[in-house]
């Protein structure tokens, strides 16, 4: 589990203001490695921080990506100096025609197609990134069926870095294609998702300059999500929304989100106002919600059946801390079902033009479902978090949508099928 | 042609700096209007302006989108406050690989897949809607076979106007769903795409509230993409790029790029440095580059038979200004064949994890080949537009890449395939 003897010892590394891995059950510190998991406790470890003085116009002055708020994480302060991409920044928009149609008077989405390989996934990547090549590592590895396979092997490749991605041999070829384009290592496993994630863990033992983004180097690599909570109170002008609908997978991104309207907080970036964080699961994969439901403060377990495929962990690792973090703020966790995950996907582009991927499509439905159960206050300035792209799941809506009419190529016809709609 | 009868007065229309519409050939003056060409000799009509005073700071101080750039847009000064897309401002990028590979010491990417709908048409379709509601337009329109599709639905989605979008009935289900999504009127067109533009401008004629954003409101709608020039110069720190290399499809992005490089110039936003403007065809769409080779003025159209669908306009409008443009600054235009575009887009994808439709391949591989004949200078500052997002065209990778290998779930079986690659 540990690479340290072989890496260097924590002193030679310069990671910010990162100053050593905390383990968020029994706190128990240890120097800054390629570690995971406690030694005393097998609690997961997360970054701990000596943050220096921050200031808003530190941040203004940056760069329009998230390595303005490299003072915030876990990677060197040159950061921008070795080639990685640039993700972040993505827009925050008003959202009043999808707010009228949910009942909610001011409501915003935070739109994270616009980033490089057009989801979230290019944050946490870009930080693993940063933080692997400083902890000495050679190669940018996962498993994955999905947006995070397309980050990792756009980094690497734009870091000049080998990379080694595990899928399940019966991907869907176009995502097959959106991984292999970028030409590193893509292996097929033979076996299903379970099996490639056995297989990473074995793998990430056994090569020791092989970083497994979301295995031997995840306690930095889940800080990346922290921007997303960052970028919002920036782009509200330097304040706290007063809620967020975020999706839970494994559950990392909602306690990140948190952790950053945190720390803007306490660093006195932002008013630390109150706010609420909301978890939003599909009814097919809803671990944390059940749990949420019926007071329970651990997971059990399920097995994944639903077409948000990039939301389908059946065991969150981060589900006890999402529970926590809700409850602490007042919000709630629920779920929706496959149907009302396409009509989420359809109303989000129908009334503000944004294609969001089945994550997004849980998202619009369950803040729906959220304020209909009163849970979701309609009056109270919310924030929604569209964390992948349409284009990925065209399945998803395909038999859905399509042409309004099929006509012959003359302007009366047109005017006749356009007679027939009205 | 016309509808200032029925729209009101050009006095009537705030479309902030612009003044006029001025014949791009005679020089023939008129009001602002929803008209596209010349009522003196036909040829096409362009934006005049009388810019006010425009700083890098009060640029500077503006929104993270084109909307920075409004005060030199054919668009009201508070175009901000009516619902729209926030296209631009998307990376610029270093890209030390990709130089390497094509032997150029100093090369950037201008990464436009960063957009709402992932393509530049973003930009142009937001300035439509802008340009269009000021004009008194209700229904946003445009024929297309894809990203301008996408585009149009999206941004009249977000604004809550109707859309009306023209299709050959022949299009590939994907590119049908990409569009049907956000929900607006469809016409799926029994014909060619021919027929479907001969179909759009008799519907502009007859419809009086319906804007064509590349047809009735062209000359607007064309000027959105001088933000393309635009940000390459303000994200170089204020200063013109030596060389740009640029897709040619109708030719209005060359000449727009060109424009906006010389009008920071003439501001004084910029040292008004001398810049030579490429042009990037594929051979079986390439009528410009047959132009320009042979040393003609005017272009003599061709069928088009490319990949490369987004460039496939084989009697590009504007052709003759991107012969102007390019023969002014002492660029080149020049073509390549199918394959030579998808080793394009390979080799971006390897080199800078960026992945780009066949028009950025287009644009990749002509670069090469600019650099190889001794056209473009490989130790000159360079600019290449990628304009398209991969995602969208991947028939053109399939079955050219995959998986490096299919193996058992073991390490052991990991370790064997990867010894027998190397």
């Amino acid at each position: 589990m540990s690479l340290t003897a072989e890496l260097g010892t924590s002193t030679a590394f310069d990671l910010g203001p990162a100053r050593a891995l905390s383990c968020r059950e029994c706190g128990h510190e240890t120097p800054l490695a390629a570690e995971f998991a406690c030694t005393q406790c097998f609690g997961p470890l997360e970054v701990a921080y000596d943050f220096g003085t921050v200031t808003r116009a530190s941040i203004e002055a940056g760069p329009r990506n998230i390595w303005r708020y490299r003072h915030l994480l876990p990677v060197p302060a040159d950061v921008q100096e070795h080639p990685n991409t640039e993700p972040g920044l993505t827009r925050l928009i008003k959202a009043d025609r999808l707010g009228a149609a949910l009942g909610i008077r001011n409501l915003w989405i935070k739109d994270d197609t616009g980033n490089p390989t057009h989801s979230f996934k290019d944050r946490v990547v870009a930080v693993a990134l940063a933080a692997a090549r400083e902890l000495g590592f050679k190669v940018l590895c996962c498993p994955s069926t999905g947006n995070l396979a397309n980050a990792v092997a756009a980094a690497a490749a734009r870091a000049g870095w080998d990379s080694v991605v595990l899928i399940p041999a019966s991907l869907e070829q176009a995502k097959v294609l959106t991984t292999a384009v970028y030409g590193g290592t893509l292996l097929a496993v033979d076996g299903n998702y379970d099996d490639v994630n056995r297989l990473a863990t074995e793998l990430a033992a056994e090569h020791e300059d092989w970083a497994f983004v979301n295995v031997n180097v995840r306690p930095y690599y889940a800080e990346g999500s922290k921007t997303l909570g960052f970028e919002i109170a920036e782009q509200l002008g330097w304040r706290l929304p007063e809620q967020v609908v975020v999706p839970v997978a494994s559950g990392s991104q909602l306690t990140k989100v948190d952790k950053g309207f945190a720390e803007f907080g306490k660093l006195g970036l932002v008013e630390p106002t109150p706010y609420k964080v909301f978890g939003a699961q599909a009814t097919g994969c809803s671990p944390v919600a059940k749990a949420f439901a019926e007071g329970h403060d651990v997971i059990t377990p399920v097995r994944p059946d639903t077409i948000a495929r990039s939301l389908a962990i059946g065991n969150p690792a981060d589900g006890p801390y999402v529970l926590d973090a809700v409850r602490r703020t007042g919000g709630a966790v629920e779920h929706v079902t496959d149907e009302e995950v396409v009509e989420g996907i359809r109303l989000l582009a129908r009334t503000e033009g944004v294609f969001a991927e089945t994550a997004g499509g849980v998202t619009v439905a369950t803040t729906k479902k959220l304020v209909e159960s009163g849970q979701l206050d309609p009056d109270a300035e919310t924030v929604l978090l569209i964390t992948g792209d349409g284009l990925k799941t065209l399945d998803a809506v395909s038999g859905q949508v399509g042409p309004t009419a099929t006509v012959p190529a003359s302007s009366a016809a047109v005017r006749n099928a356009l007679a027939d709609r009205d």
